[in-house]
């Protein structure tokens, strides 16, 4: 019997916990799964005969360490700043490791250390990033084989509200942490390449320069810019891209009105306002508009917002931010803090609302002098309010892995992410099981 | 003799080099002058009898610590970071200490060593800060005794060019470290009190909340909010004051224009840029312009400024923004970087100009019932390039204090401020001899 080891069973585990769980007879596995909170491991096990529930915290080496050397393959979900340490003890132990997470630096420097003990570290095997690189790479490697040269790659990914589920002003509800929603975007400008050209888009611009996105059936998106896109000219393998852009999909309305909150200075989370436990949501509002003993706030607001943004009025009525009644909960908070709670309170996901995730692709290439354009887009809807389309996108891809690496069908070493063919095909064929499927067209550009 | 050792013969030391020379023989004082730069020093000290030029760097305890030791006075005129090791070694040796920099957290717990040391460490003692406290405790002071209710301070503090001299759009020179003002506003929120309001002004609005100031026989200028206002509520002992404001004054369109920077993300400091070696004006504007195959960048970046900033056009045109000829000497540099090169080949001060220093107090009170405004303002204007007003401002009242201290007049021990009478009167009044005089004005409010 192979032993899986999965760290973490919060929202993003349910997917990859019962695909283990159900796989786990035939395949002869059986999965030990960690976390703090012992009674939601239980829940996600329900009982299954090859489960078993252990309460520790993974973050003690300690605790960790002789289950690692019990196992065949550890699965961490856990926060990213916790899977270099469990990446050297999986070396020490010569256990594979999968983890969603995006690889960072001192991951990479473990790639060496990986190889020599014979173990693959599998990163970004998640939804994005994982099935982006996946869905990407396919396409990719496709026009390579043709012949074909890369002109242009734009990708958009957004974890949203399903179209049934979509009664709101903003079309979006938190599908995932909202604090990294409010956070979006902060820490450092977006730079991406147009026609070989670097662009940059600081942050108080980012949600104000948007490209537009519409998928058949599913009507109008726009995206706005995601962070660095160049580092993954290399990871693609895709040096010479002359267009490289990476966006993150919004219903279109909600960008709009989103560049208010930052304009205003609201999702700053660098510092304490004073007095936050008396604030009321128009208190809060009026301390980012200016001084005027004359004018009631809302009118100061539409002086803000200036005639070109007015049709946002209505998202920022319908949140309640006019309203003069306490806040409760929260004292000494940042900006960010306030505005989180006030949202969290209007845009939470209520009884039956399911999630959607999006993914778009562009593609253009160039081949015998003439030009084209492939799209593939990818849109799934979550089952319910655990398996959501968030936890299958991110924890499908993980499982599947987990199976390929365990009956020997996925044969990399070291520190890598899912960018070969004998990773990806397999994967993304299976995943059309679960209905998260691509849909591509291609046509001739004049 | 007393020995009186400065620390560091900058830009900002040459008129309290040259006032403790000028007063040495009066006061039978030797004046000890350490920098790197022995020329620099040398030239400074002229051939003086009193002076002594050394050179060393005196970030080094060891190279320090035996001057401090033979000093009566040290003035350390190095930047703030280095103050708290100097004043540790000052209250070893039991050497009185003036810094014009603000008071760090560290140094305000030197206090009690200082006290129990038996010597004085003033801090605070330049212009801003420095003669801002000095000139609006005098008029807090006098309001008080009358018996007045303070209701409102704003104070306003801006290092410009003389109007003789200002002979460009922008209506700005650099008078002091660009760097400094190409970062000016970032690291978090403005906040100040409206009427018992509390107010945050994100750095993204800062430039576009302005202050209106008119000076008779000076004209117009605006100011934008200086960082946080709210501390001075305790140093000056005005803590229930409901409306208090500090900003930095600009000529009015020079914020306006400086607004676009910002939205832009030309003074973010926080990453490189790729290629900088190559870039020209041009490329460096369009790198945060949209990408268009067939609109020219000056009609991007009309778009992008938007009808009501139109009038700013002009001041980007005449800095060269829109020229495609290299940017000499700059690799691997941050969009702050690369504007700061870009404003310094324009914004430097010429053979022949003046820099000017220009303060403004507004105070409201009430009395018996009845509301009164009181401003104060002083403008001060440079004598050349080497001893210009913001030298004059923020040496001689460094100068003059280390003055009252070797004579015996400056009372207070500890780690301090000049916000007492004792402190500021006789300060006050010497600078006016030197033409840095307050102009105050009564007048009753409805």
């Amino acid at each position: 019997m192979k032993n899986i080891l999965v760290l973490g069973a919060g929202l993003s585990s349910s997917s990859l916990i019962r695909y283990l769980l159900e796989n786990s007879v035939e395949n002869d596995w059986k999965v030990c799964i960690v976390d703090q909170d012992i009674d939601m491991v239980q829940s996600k096990i329900d009982g299954h005969i090859n489960g078993k529930a252990m309460s520790f915290n993974a973050i003690y080496a300690e605790q960790r360490r002789p289950e690692i050397e019990k196992a065949d393959l550890v699965i961490s979900m856990l926060p990213a700043r916790f899977h270099v340490p469990i990446a050297e003890d999986c070396i020490t132990y010569k256990t594979d490791l999968i983890t969603p997470s995006y690889i960072s630096e001192e991951m990479r420097e473990l790639d060496e250390k990986a190889k020599e003990a014979g173990i693959v570290i599998m990163n970004e095997i998640g939804v994005d990033p994982g099935i982006d690189h996946m869905s990407a790479m396919k396409i990719i490697h496709e026009i390579k084989e043709r012949g074909g040269k890369l002109t242009s790659f734009k990708s958009f990914t957004g974890g949203l509200i399903a179209p049934e589920s979509d009664n709101n002003p903003w079309n979006y509800k938190f599908t995932w942490n909202p604090r990294n929603v409010v956070l979006a975007g902060q820490g450092g400008a977006a730079s991406f390449l147009r026609n070989g050209r670097h662009k940059y888009i600081p942050y108080n611009r980012l949600f104000g320069r948007l490209e537009n996105i519409t998928i058949d059936g599913y009507g109008d998106f726009v995206g706005y810019a995601n962070r660095n896109s160049l580092s993954y000219r290399e990871t693609y393998g895709i040096e010479d891209i002359p267009t490289i852009f990476r966006g993150t999909l919004r219903r279109p309305g909600y960008c709009k009105a989103w560049d208010i909150f930052i304009e205003l200075g609201m999702t700053d989370d660098s510092y304490s306002m004073e007095n936050t436990a008396n604030l009321t949501p128009r208190t809060f509002l009026n301390s980012f508009l200016p001084y005027n003993p004359s004018r009631p706030v809302e009118d100061k607001f539409k002086d803000f917002i200036r005639e070109d943004r007015m049709d946002s009025f209505e998202r920022f009525e319908w949140l309640g931010l006019f309203k003069d009644e306490p806040i409760v909960g929260i004292e000494n908070a940042t900006p960010a803090q306030v505005l989180q709670k006030i949202l969290v309170d209007k845009l939470s996901l209520e009884e039956g609302d399911k999630d959607m995730l999006v993914m778009v692709h562009e593609f253009e290439y160039e081949l015998n002098g003439e030009k084209s354009q492939i799209t593939s887009h990818m849109v799934n809807i979550g089952e319910d309010q655990i398996y959501t389309s968030m936890s299958n996108t991110v924890g499908l891809p993980t499982a599947i892995c987990a199976k390929m690496i365990l009956n020997g069908t996925l044969k990399s070493k070291g520190v890598t992410l899912p960018v070969q063919k004998e990773v990806y095909t397999p994967i993304l064929e299976e995943l059309e099981k679960f209905d998260i499927r691509f849909v591509e067209k291609e046509l001739a550009l004049n």
